[in-house]
């Protein structure tokens, strides 16, 4: 397909490159050099939504009748189509974003990412995911079923593993049975679009509905609103800014539209006084790489710590601090990235924390500012808990030094929600009370709790929770990363009450259905009912 | 305890009753005889409801720490006074409500809340509800826990069954491990306060916190909106009219805070032209008793049939037109029930529908009205879809006569989201397709699809949907009636990542767990881990 220089890309709708109903475009920034890149992308007009939306739901429709086995194959074929391509895929996210080649993109991210979605292939092969129930005594069967098509907003910070018609919310959306409609985030449409590229090759090459999977790069914020309100729209699957992330829930919200949502999270790590006397410095190893890991852009980015007052603390913090300052200045996602980084510190400034090291050092030659760690008493804390959790999204950190266990609880229980909270304490167990109690305030507020271990790093397993309780996202029932769970949220439950067997969804029938763990009378089995 | 005659009953705060801070009170009215009944009952004003929040705060860090065995006690114990407690109850409510002593009352929906109850009692103890899962590769455990304090507002149409502190909501939230704050409905305030009386003792027989149970009768609408954005709610469970259940919603949804509503339906159902030839009467039947049942005031009434034009059609129309006008009009449960059901009626009216039978014939001794029965034909159902899905709660239900199955398949592609969708076909199987086709059109629309059974009596099952898409309820994904399924509203997803043995919850340790069923590595099991 030839595109002439000054058009923008075209847009992916029921199947079909076409060019879009836009009034304007943009550009993608190459953020290690601070220039816009080529080529340009279009803002659609409501009528490209329109469409779209009309293509899904009939696609929906046909998705309904396919069995769970040609979904799967289309997941596996993308995910090897993504494994074949990975070159050109790394070479654009590098350039859109800035994230190291090798190891983040090439090495740690991109498998991630075709791996996730053959874990979702493998869970809608199985339908093990949808917690099929039998209860023979009253004939009621219960299963969760597709909801119908899904919007994908992906964030900036994974091009690939997030990524609108790629990531998490992608695989677990499909894999549930439902078309995407994905949302490109504008720092990196030229990647979403070579995965647009691949997965369109896969539909063809499973038999896919054609709109299956769609793609816009961009819309003006009143028609994000109107698309995830809209009612053939059977949910929303969004991470990013807190912003704008509580505006589509709010258009969702009015329209009784499910969306989930992964807004901000600060993350805190606590230290009991004996851990960092045992191994202060091999813990401040741990923390510091965690912290700057992609310049500090993770959700699960440990942001504010809570360490004691006292000898080890003050040697602990000193530790970080010369890691700091020691550490080369990562390259930031975008300019957006840098204002709101330079922005979020500002606040902790203003609010009253100390800078110990960074706060400034902005490169004009590419996005980047010195890493930065502030400082605060956990008195202060006491007194703007909220203030001081406002998030610095990036490379810097807040320490609150905090007088003793009993401070540091009552700072933990005024934690808003987040999606992970870590525990670090000795060895030996001789803190093991002061350990728990830091855990029993932390529980409630985040949706993962570690011990002895940062929070960067999420593994894609069944236990996994990637969510917490608001605003680290918008229900914290549900978690974004990790089959089969991730797939809840994409399907409604349905009790099937005295349905003809032959009528019945296969994986309720009596026969066993290959592989399915059914709940039956009670007791979970793999065997036909009966 | 002894009340000035004069005074409105106290409140349940904290494991007390005292005085309410009320500036007004109210009365319930015997809907048999339209008069007012002693005694009367306060409306709250914030200060209670604040009370009350602070209560359940500290009550929830106290169940925290409980064993799940101990809050199965409370609930048994309670099932145990209820039953005994039977009479006394059933007086009361008939007395409130006008539903008929027996059965219904006493012999079904007093006995189903007890056993509910038990159920509920049974899921904390095994903690099967929790989906407990292991990932021994990972190191990383995930549960439901328990997510903070439910505020319940229970409906008019089962003061037992789903009565604000007696009820599924009730049962769900405290097994989950969170205490509940009841808002009695109000017009049945006095049955739900002897509830909390035989709650509180069993509270103080099973030595559980004081407050884990508190009532309330009535706030103003604005107090109500803060109690469930409240930052000391956890969730909030309601059951009733739409109009106040968004208002609810709405405030719920900013502040981030799950809402679980049951809002209203119609419950569609269709019937192939066969299945009336096959078997008409036996159907028209079977459909009257159940749109009748409880003069109509069931969450599950079928208020709206879809039946095809000819023969077969035109008899059952008429049979099921005669016995709408030879069954005696049962009392409604309250003036506002009456007013509802007139509204609605007149909306249907002047929407379109045709009078069959009823539509008036009020009785001003008691709250009544003639059984309505209206009909409208398919080209004008389309025409105007919303409008002819307008929820008469009560004695009446809308009959729409369709041309053919293509265009009984038109009107149900344009349905509401219900809790319930039937389709009736005929036992030989020669309308299966036209039967297919039917339901395909129905299943996204609805939470429970069931075949030649109509919806009212809903199983307390784990297989059970009480619940669909909006506006029917506020999320498709969760149930309000069935154990277990009905718990997880009330919890969050927790993981627990590399944390030690012994800081797990009892039930992510390796030994078996007494009776749960984990996922471990995959695989459902009741075994150790390893």
């Amino acid at each position: 397909m030839s595109i002439a220089v000054s058009s923008p890309q075209p847009v992916l709708i029921a199947g079909k490159w076409r060019p879009a109903s836009s009034a304007s475009d943009f550009a993608a920034t190459d953020p290690n050099h601070n220039t816009p890149l080529e080529p340009r992308f279009p803002v659609s007009q409501w009528s490209d939504v329109d469409e779209a939306l009309d293509a899904a739901a009939a696609a929906f429709e046909e998705m309904r009748k396919l069995p769970p086995e040609q979904i799967a194959k289309f997941l596996e074929d993308y995910a090897d189509r993504i494994d074949a391509n990975k070159d050109a895929l790394v070479d654009a996210a590098f350039a859109e974003t800035g994230l190291a080649k090798s190891p983040r993109l090439a090495d740690v991210e991109l498998p991630r990412t075709s791996n996730q979605l053959r874990a979702a292939a493998a869970a809608a092969r199985s339908g093990d995911w949808s917690l099929p129930t039998i209860d023979t005594t009253t004939g009621i069967r219960s299963v969760y079923r597709p909801l119908g098509p899904v919007a994908v907003f992906g964030p900036n910070n994974f091009p690939f593993a997030f990524g609108s018609v790629s990531g998490g919310d992608f695989a677990a959306a499909i894999a549930a049975g439902n078309p995407v409609i994905g949302k490109a985030n504008s720092s990196h449409p030229e990647t979403t679009r070579r995965f647009a590229e691949l997965a369109a090759q896969s539909i063809e090459a499973t038999g896919l509905p054609p709109a299956t999977v769609q793609l816009l790069y961009r819309t003006s914020h009143a028609d994000g609103e109107r698309l995830v309100a809209d009612p053939r729209i059977g949910a929303t699957g969004y991470t990013g800014g807190r912003a704008p992330g509580l505006k589509l829930k709010a258009a969702a919200d009015a329209a009784g539209k499910p969306i989930y949502l992964e807004l901000s999270s600060v993350n805190p790590v606590v230290f009991t006084e004996a851990s960092l006397r045992e191994r202060g410095d091999e813990i401040a190893g741990e923390y510091v790489t965690s912290v700057l890991m992609g310049t500090g852009q993770f959700c699960t980015n440990p942001g504010l710590v809570f360490v004691p007052d006292g000898q080890a603390g003050d040697s602990f913090v000193a530790a970080i601090q010369t890691k700091f300052a020691d550490a080369p200045a990562g390259t930031l996602l975008s300019p957006g990235v840098l204002k709101g980084l330079k922005s979020g510190i500002q606040t902790l400034v203003d609010t009253g924390a100390k800078c110990l090291v960074g706060g400034d050092g902005e490169q004009s030659d590419r996005c980047a500012m010195a890493n930065t760690l502030l400082t605060v008493d956990g008195e202060a804390f006491l007194r703007d808990p909220e203030g001081f959790q406002s998030e610095a999204f990036g490379n810097a950190a807040l320490v609150v030094r905090t007088k003793n266990a009993e401070q540091t609880c009552r700072c933990l229980s005024l934690l808003e929600g987040n999606l992970t909270g870590c525990v670090y304490s000795s060895k030996s167990g001789d803190d093991d009370l002061e350990a728990r109690e830091f855990m029993f305030a932390l529980e409630p507020r985040v949706g993962r709790l570690l011990n002895d271990k940062m929070p960067t790093g999420v593994a894609v397993s069944a236990a996994m929770n990637h969510g917490g309780p608001y605003p680290a996202t918008g229900h914290p029932g549900f978690t974004a990363v990790g089959v089969p769970g991730s797939l809840l949220r994409f399907a409604k439950l349905t009790s099937f009450d005295n349905v003809r067997q032959d009528r019945l969804p296969e994986i309720l029938r009596d026969p066993p259905h290959a592989a399915a763990w059914r709940r039956i009378d009670g007791a979970w089995s793999q065997a036909a009912v009966g």
